[in-house]
């Protein structure tokens, strides 16, 4: 049988050993009457890891983005984000769909958006106008290549948005790549948020779950819009288990998710591709026909996803090992030798 | 410590040894790219079940019941229900919230719609009027005491409504309580719908998920609906073999909990109460003060929770053996004797 | 050419010379500019006729009834309201559509809602349940026969939607009538609601338009919802001077069309007809084939409208005078005496 | 007393004699029962102007957008608009607000949206992605000046639009200004729309109204959404006499606009201004500090606006006169006199 390595995106894994003996183990309750002991202990873990006074745990980071924006808009405001945010380009049109949130778009290097570039988007109070609400920062920044957003150029924005009377959500799925490649703990972002979404199912290897993180009154509030939103879950424990070993397990590895992605634009790069260098565990190649490049890859095993225009993109995470980086830079030797 | 008898739910059951061995051993995949092979299994299972072309996996009935309202009716549409029906009650305001649908609360005795009533509730074409799509039926219907709507009058407001050119979802988050009190198949009610939901979380014993089902059109739509509401989890087999566990091994034990909500709706009678003779799980006490009555079963370690106006409802699971029957029934009678 | 009497609504009456001539000599502004005089003296004068700080004008009771609800409610919460409301029942489902609001409808005697039913109405605070946040109650009611709300139970239950910590909007369409029709003055209804909406385009006789009245913060607030509803109007003078007129002259006469609608009801029932006793301008006529009747008034040239369910409604109004109440009276004799 | 000479939009016209004279004379009736024969006249006129099959009278342009808009996308699907759009920025959030619709924005030359720019913005069917619907054009292009979008780069890029299974709308609050300035018929850029909106109370000079024009069945649809905006009107006749007087009296002489805003423009480039050259009514003149120089404007009691950011806006209508534009122009020179 071919070998199959898998870079599509570091949401593929598979619970480990230990991640399984944790569900399987898990102390459960029924969550919509909050009296699951697991999902608690871990909506307290992930709170006091993020210095945020609550937490709470729901299906997905969609769903955690989408109750930061029901919690930071009503109907008919505006929310401002970069123009690849997740939140606007991957979340099935929800801002508008499920609480009337207009988005506004922004351009900016590097998936930030500059202070200049919020006060520009923010408009004065007129009744033409749709008022802003919400800063929505992303990081690191999927669609930009896992790129780390600096604690100075973020805090300098957030302060911008409060200046102009914004609040502000950190989309935070992969909040632990950028903690781990700079040394900055987490909280160094989130202090200068209001809700904060993280995910246990990306890199960080849990099946399934997400939680949103802030003051306890939007802990309250996002509490029940979760209910609407159909993301009230009973013996929710039996998988909170496994994200809460997730945060307990995973985090410091994920420098190795980091090195390997180092490792393999390295790879790529000698083997004559246009790579970005990447700053966590997203490798972006530049390619004329990326379609074909897919293709081509995966006929031989390697699997990889379409990025931004005009780029291929591959993930490195926990069941990627050394051999697997070793194959694919190998394999993508051989397409490109074949296909000069 | 004092025994506790949980008789508050039948979604408060804990996953049992079988069903936490099969989340153990579930062969997983990524979900949001259609490679769960336990969530695809599932899905076919339970489309068999109910007869129907496809079925979608979610985390919650409400969820599944609002994909439903969703692909039902447009904006500004309507959808008509028994006034005590869970989509209209306890569900949020999700119908408004996230689809913009008016919900017509209609009367009739023990949770049914008539066709009359539903002629009724259905107007002409106007500009004034928000045009009916979609009736929803409730079977077993929660709110009123866990009673089945016979297939014959279920049938008949079913074809009422195809004739007013009206679209039918199923709320079956119970349904499989009314098959087996019955004796027919869950998909005697199915055929006379477009949409059904079933729960895997309530009687059947799964710690979380609820089934859609309907067409392979409605279903791939479904799909994206889900999305935007952040029903879209990874390597959701995990949970999901619990759930084909439930659906594989707990529905035709049902009959238990039926005949020990039977036995405990009898010793309630003999120890003076008042009470509404159960069709399935669910027994309805009538009370002048159900606070107190709960408070006062609650002392004991006999839980349960308010039905609805006027009653105090307890429900019978598989967590629930026959002791725990006799302690419930021991215990009203002392909280009787007490409070004549 | 036959006479037509037209009591279908109030809504048809045409502009008089008077109005017309106001509307010609208008003083106007761009209003979407705050700079149209005559919007802006129309807005005053109905804040002091009812005796709120200030009032926003707009294009139709719909359009005001709206804007009301979205300030009173946010997404996925609840507007309670009698089951026979315009609101509910004639707003083509705006509630949801437009602002994500679910619509609890109570039962009542005469249109109205007791302070009993509203407590009912009202649940506790639960993840399940969309938080009521408003109450809507209408006077006169349209679909209950124009019946006036008296001042007494409509503040009781109002007191009792205060202290369940929600706010009270009062669909005034008709206001006036009810106001000349008991001698109490508008803002004795208006003292306890936050919002009221009143329409100068009803009994009054003004082609266009409709108010909303309340605190500066809200009315601040509506100007913005009008403007993302669409109602936002340039030179909207030239149809405020006709509200403005309709307001300043034609509230008293009202008591002329209620006069009209005593004898028009005497008249039916003096042919035999069921009527209802009416309290304002509106006379509902039971009938056990309304289509019919209403097809046999109309082959005569007296048009009136389906009632609820059973009656068939008639309705005086400022284009309607003495011999037109003689006419539709031996018209509907005479179809009497042919269906006996 | 002070001359004025206000330029800040042409919304601002009040109605002329003969436009006053028709609202005075206009036969009228109950437009929500269908029977105002100036409306009818009105639409029926518009829609053949327009060669439309039919059209719909409301009160406002941004509710004929915002019709069109819930004509052509479903909840959490996506509009595709140029990133200056009047329905993306003046519009109050209206598309999510009302309509649960995710505007996309796209940047372009001129105003213009080109087939490549939309086949990038279109992106293919997935679950994670709001599926686009409708391409929404604006003719001319208020944000960016005026400009014309001439029909054959239109017509490119709304083929492309259908290509891709788009429908397209058209913006046209100020069509009538780009069928003057270049010859063409407005039906030249309408024939490769679906619907249109054209206002009369811009530089047509009607004090209220707007029209949308499509297919019979958008246009029964577009009436019932009008009802639930809040946009149906009882006599409307009053105002759409003016609206027609507009369109049968002030189309050709908008051409005396466009050429008061060349003579403007030219004169304000002689006084040392950086102006770009105007296509029709709207002047935009570079700025670096807009505020002040609209300041020292208004001081002398020439009024414009703000533009996009950087400029001064000013725009000619058929309340201003030779002598008004001579006028303006002497004042911006002595400001730039005194403020080199
Ligand atoms: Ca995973
Ligand atoms: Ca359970
Ligand atoms: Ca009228
Ligand atoms: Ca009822
Ligand atoms: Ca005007
Ligand atoms: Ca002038």
């Amino acid at each position: 049988m071919q070998r199959v390595v898998d870079l599509r995106s570091d949401t593929v894994t598979r619970p480990s050993t230990g991640m399984r003996r944790a569900m399987a183990e898990a102390e459960v309750g029924d969550d919509v009457f909050g009296e699951d002991p697991t999902v608690r202990e871990l909506e307290e873990y992930v709170a006091e890891l993020l210095e945020k006074p609550a937490a709470l745990y729901a299906p997905s980071g969609t769903m955690t983005n989408q109750i930061s924006l029901n919690l930071g808009c009503g109907r008919g405001e505006e929310a401002i984000l970069h123009e690849e945010a997740h939140v606007f380009n991957y979340e099935a049109g929800a801002p508008a769909m499920l609480s009337g949130v207009q988005v506004r778009p922004v351009a900016g290097e590097r998936g930030r958006v500059s202070p200049e570039a919020l006060r520009r988007a923010v408009r004065p109070e007129n009744v033409h106008f749709a008022p802003a609400r919400l800063l929505c920062l992303e990081n690191t920044h999927n669609a930009c290549g896992g790129l780390v957003y600096p604690v100075v150029p973020f805090a300098a924005t957030a302060a911008e948005a409060r200046d102009l009377g914004l609040r502000v959500h950190l989309d935070g799925a992969r909040l632990f790549n950028a903690a781990v490649a700079t040394g900055e703990p987490a909280s160094a972002w989130c202090r200068h948020a209001d809700t904060v979404s993280v995910c246990s199912s990306k890199g960080l290897g849990a099946p399934v779950g997400s939680l949103i993180a802030g003051s306890r009154e939007d802990i309250e509030r996002a509490r029940h819009v979760r209910k609407a939103f159909g993301g009230g879950m009973r013996q929710a424990g039996v998988i909170a288990a496994a994200s809460l070993y997730a945060f307990r397990n995973n985090i410091e590895r994920l420098a190795e998710d980091h090195e390997r992605a180092r490792r393999l634009a390295e790879g790529l790069a000698d083997a004559g591709y246009a790579v970005e260098p990447p700053e966590t565990n997203i490798v972006l190649v530049a390619s004329e026909s990326p379609d074909a490049l897919l293709r081509d890859l995966a006929d031989r095993g390697v699997l990889a996803t379409p990025g931004r225009s005009g780029y291929v993109r591959l993930c490195t995470h926990l069941d990627i090992d050394d051999r697997d980086i070793e194959y694919a830079v190998r394999v993508a030797a051989e397409v490109r030798t074949e296909n000069p």
